[in-house]
């Protein structure tokens, strides 16, 4: 296939309605420069007039190159003159050269949701697109719940999308809102479509059943030019169609060239962006671009891919911006820590006894609850230890927190009295913090600073706290996640305790130890 | 289509490789008993031999209703008989009626990976099975990277499954183990190995392309009567096809009976049952099963559903084990929270100024850092302070936590003193804990109970922290989010502060308040 593909995103829209989605007018602004750079045709930045963000977000318009920004809303309103209708001028008052507005095109719907008789609903499409088709460039239907539509009344939803055509909509956007249609479905209607009816046809897809990557591919297979989706698939219920993993589908398997070489090397990229904007935990498992989509646990797995990558690799994933890993794990053989070492430069030969040995001490603390997947700063800590190339950098003589909150109105305080020793001086000092951690942390800084000054470029960057189910008759566990950077490096680090306060220490103390040791 | 299709789980072995993913033996016999109940025909418990866990699991026996437990593992060794080869007869003495192993079919793997010759690879896998088939029951053949194979050697892969049928394999499963296909692809190989070949297939995907669950349903629908797959999709790299989305889209939208209605009610349960085990975060965007999956947001959306669910929704929640839920969130109009108070018995009437009081206190907390989706104990209070409904059920005087360690080989302790008033009566106490949570949650109780002895009941079952990205020139936000239960009831609560102890503090507050308030 040889065919042009149109990529359309709806992440700052439809993303937006996932459960636990907020961006703020700036991360929206970010974010839609960045789509441009990855190169995406199409921007949904929203719905203007239906909440100040929008607005704010339209008039500060970003700065594009390429793509082209697009307001998004409804029809007119039922017995309003489209010239007259809220909705349809505060799109034009956003100035974008793309409209797309979204009707009914379900026959239920038409009757429950709007209560308007199937003409009305006609006409409100066919006079709201010619309204806004004599003052914008480019105006993009959106059947709404084509596909449920057409099931329920093939007749009516073909009627729908005729009309809109008719009075000039650019392109058809075939929506499976409710997300429930089956790759041979999509097919099947699309291609009974396309005999009577020669207009662009976009599709929009939702993941309700774990389908809708496979739904958008199967659309373009059956003459689609359009594709709708969001980065990582975030969107209302289970999300929309992840364009992270139809565009390389799109570029590397199905050879149709939708963006350049160059830009999908930032796949990876743009999804943890995003992921950051938003606050939500990357998905490991996430094809192309998680932590997880290249790593190899099994023994055998593991010693093919040192071998040949392509044994249990679908692609090279440095075209997404990926990199191979190799696990850590009690499924480890000593080929994953051999691998492990010898690209952080250790020197450990195979056969070495000394892997035999790393190996079980690995297994004996993740049966402990510590998970070093995550951490490989705690990693190479403990591979020096065992080879007896790690110096102890300071001695703890004791440490104390205080958290105090002295009345319901008043905030909690904190504040943290270390003594350590370093060769033979000692040092006592104290230090507030936000919370206990911060304030161990600030202590700690500052009574080793006057021994090394380098640790003064450490900053903590990330902090997470898993608590662990607890086992028969025990208490539960708290494993610490600490990611430091010294500005060059990044690393992690991990403590694991009954005690969050102990487990902090431990990956607190490993993240300066892993800094001293690197220089 | 009105088909037989058997379902093959392998969460306990593939499923098993998944990052992260660490099952103890017991895990893997409370897995195995769920599987069986929810109806699945073959239970993958691991590969013998290949570590003692495995070993315990088979001798374990867990005791199944309908489904057959299988032992996996691996053609003989290059260049040793069948009779003598140890894997093969590990699998023996693990004592199942139904035996898998996979074998090469793909020449690449075939030279790279194994090292020897086309022929000699025919050799291994026809001496296996035929060793095997004389002594148990069932054989199942995995021909590993079949598409792979077939892409780059039709002729050879094609004889390789050829082979493994002359010698009596039961079952032949073409293996998409690197997940890279297509759907269009897996048909079309499919249907050409159809014509060629009369034996029963099995169809087993990977979801490097995030396309698993749609190329185990085109194999279907290409004739295929077995599927392998993972309870949530677990497993190497991006994972196995998803059985908790295969499962109810063949039965309900194939029209295929897998599984039967009553079990098909559990599947939300079984896919929990599973993250719990595997301590994953449930995936809240997750198809049929994820606490968002029938979530509304949006207000169009959310007035929609009200009057017919069908609007939004593919498919009635219930009939998988799930729910709707309305979510309180900015886009949240006031629709959304007089149904949340109604829900909870709540009198707010419509148009009431009082919703739209408390839409905008929402609005300003969720601008905090604050997040009322997984806090309904917290969104109850603020609701019922609104209303002026909730009484003060104490006063903090002050608190102070201590944690200290007295030297490195020592583990910290914790230790709280609170201070409060009740009724104009006055209660100082003070309690260690795990941890200054801990500590502060059971001097608060302590001071309590004396007041309010049903609080007695109230158990913290679980306790998550999520650090908050800082904004400009600000410290970061600490979330704390707390579940409670009372053994009958369940609520979330919620804290947002700099410093982890007071928004531990806030959330705690809230659990115990939301305890009193129900009483």
């Amino acid at each position: 296939m040889k065919k042009k593909i149109e990529l359309y995103d709806t992440t700052l829209r439809d993303g937006a309605q996932g459960e636990g989605i907020s961006f703020s007018v700036e991360d929206k602004i970010r974010i839609s420069e960045k789509l441009d750079e990855i190169g995406v045709h199409y921007i949904e930045g929203g719905w203007p007039g239906s909440n100040p963000k929008d607005d704010e977000f339209f008039s500060a318009a970003p700065s594009l190159k390429r793509a082209k920004l697009v307001a998004f809303g409804s029809t007119r309103r039922k017995g309003v003159k489209a010239a007259n209708d809220p909705v349809l001028n505060s799109l034009l008052k956003a100035g974008t050269s793309v409209i797309t507005i979204f009707g009914k095109s379900w026959d239920l719907h038409v009757k429950k949701a709007l209560g308007v008789s199937l003409q009305e609903n006609l006409d409100i499409i066919t006079d709201s697109i010619d309204y806004l088709k004599g003052r914008v460039k480019e105006v993009i239907f959106d059947a709404e719940h084509f596909f449920d539509g057409y099931k329920a009344n093939p007749s009516y939803a073909v009627q729908v999308i005729k009309a809109a055509s008719q009075v000039g909509a650019d392109t058809i956007v075939l929506c499976d809102t409710n997300g429930g249609s089956l790759p041979d479905e999509v097919s099947k209607i699309i291609q009974i479509v396309r005999k009577r009816f020669d207009r662009p046809l976009g599709i929009h897809c939702h993941n309700d059943g774990e389908l809708a990557v496979a739904n958008s591919l199967a659309a373009v297979s059956s003459g689609v030019v359009q594709i709708h989706g969001t980065i990582n698939g975030i969107g209302e219920r289970c999300g929309n169609a992840n364009l992270i993993s139809i565009i390389p589908n799109l570029k590397l398997k199905c050879g149709i060239s939708c963006v350049t070489t160059e830009q999908l090397k930032n796949l990876r990229e743009i999804s943890h962006f995003v992921d950051e904007l938003t606050n939500r935990n990357p998905w490991s498992q996430q094809p192309f671009v998680g932590d997880s989509a290249f790593a190899h646990k099994g023994g055998i797995h593991v010693s093919a891919v040192m071998k040949h990558s392509a044994t249990y690799e679908h692609i090279d994933p440095s075209v997404v911006g990926n990199r191979q890993r190799v696990l850590i794990s009690e499924q480890a053989g000593q080929s994953n820590v051999l691998q492990k070492t010898a690209a952080k430069g250790l020197k450990l030969g195979s056969g070495d006894p000394m892997a035999k040995k790393i190996v079980e001490q690995i297994k004996a603390l993740e049966g402990q609850g510590y998970h070093f997947e995550a951490a490989e700063g705690s990693f190479e800590l403990l591979v020096q230890k065992a080879l007896h190339q790690k110096r102890d950098f300071f001695r703890l003589i004791g440490f104390r927190v205080i958290d105090e909150k002295k009345s319901q109105g008043e905030k909690s305080r904190s504040e943290a009295t270390i003594h350590i020793e370093v060769d033979g001086q000692k040092e006592h000092t104290a230090a507030e913090g936000e919370g206990p951690v911060n304030a161990m942390d600030n202590a700690l800084r500052k009574a080793l600073e006057r021994f090394y000054p380098q640790l003064r470029e450490v900053r903590l960057i990330d902090y997470k706290v898993r608590v662990l189910p607890a086992g028969k008759g025990t208490a539960s566990l708290v494993r610490v996640l600490i990611e430091s950077t010294d500005g060059t490096e990044k690393w992690g680090t991990v403590g694991v305790s009954e005690n969050i306060i102990e487990a902090s220490w431990l990956a607190l103390v490993d993240s300066l130890e892993y800094k001293l040791m690197r220089n």
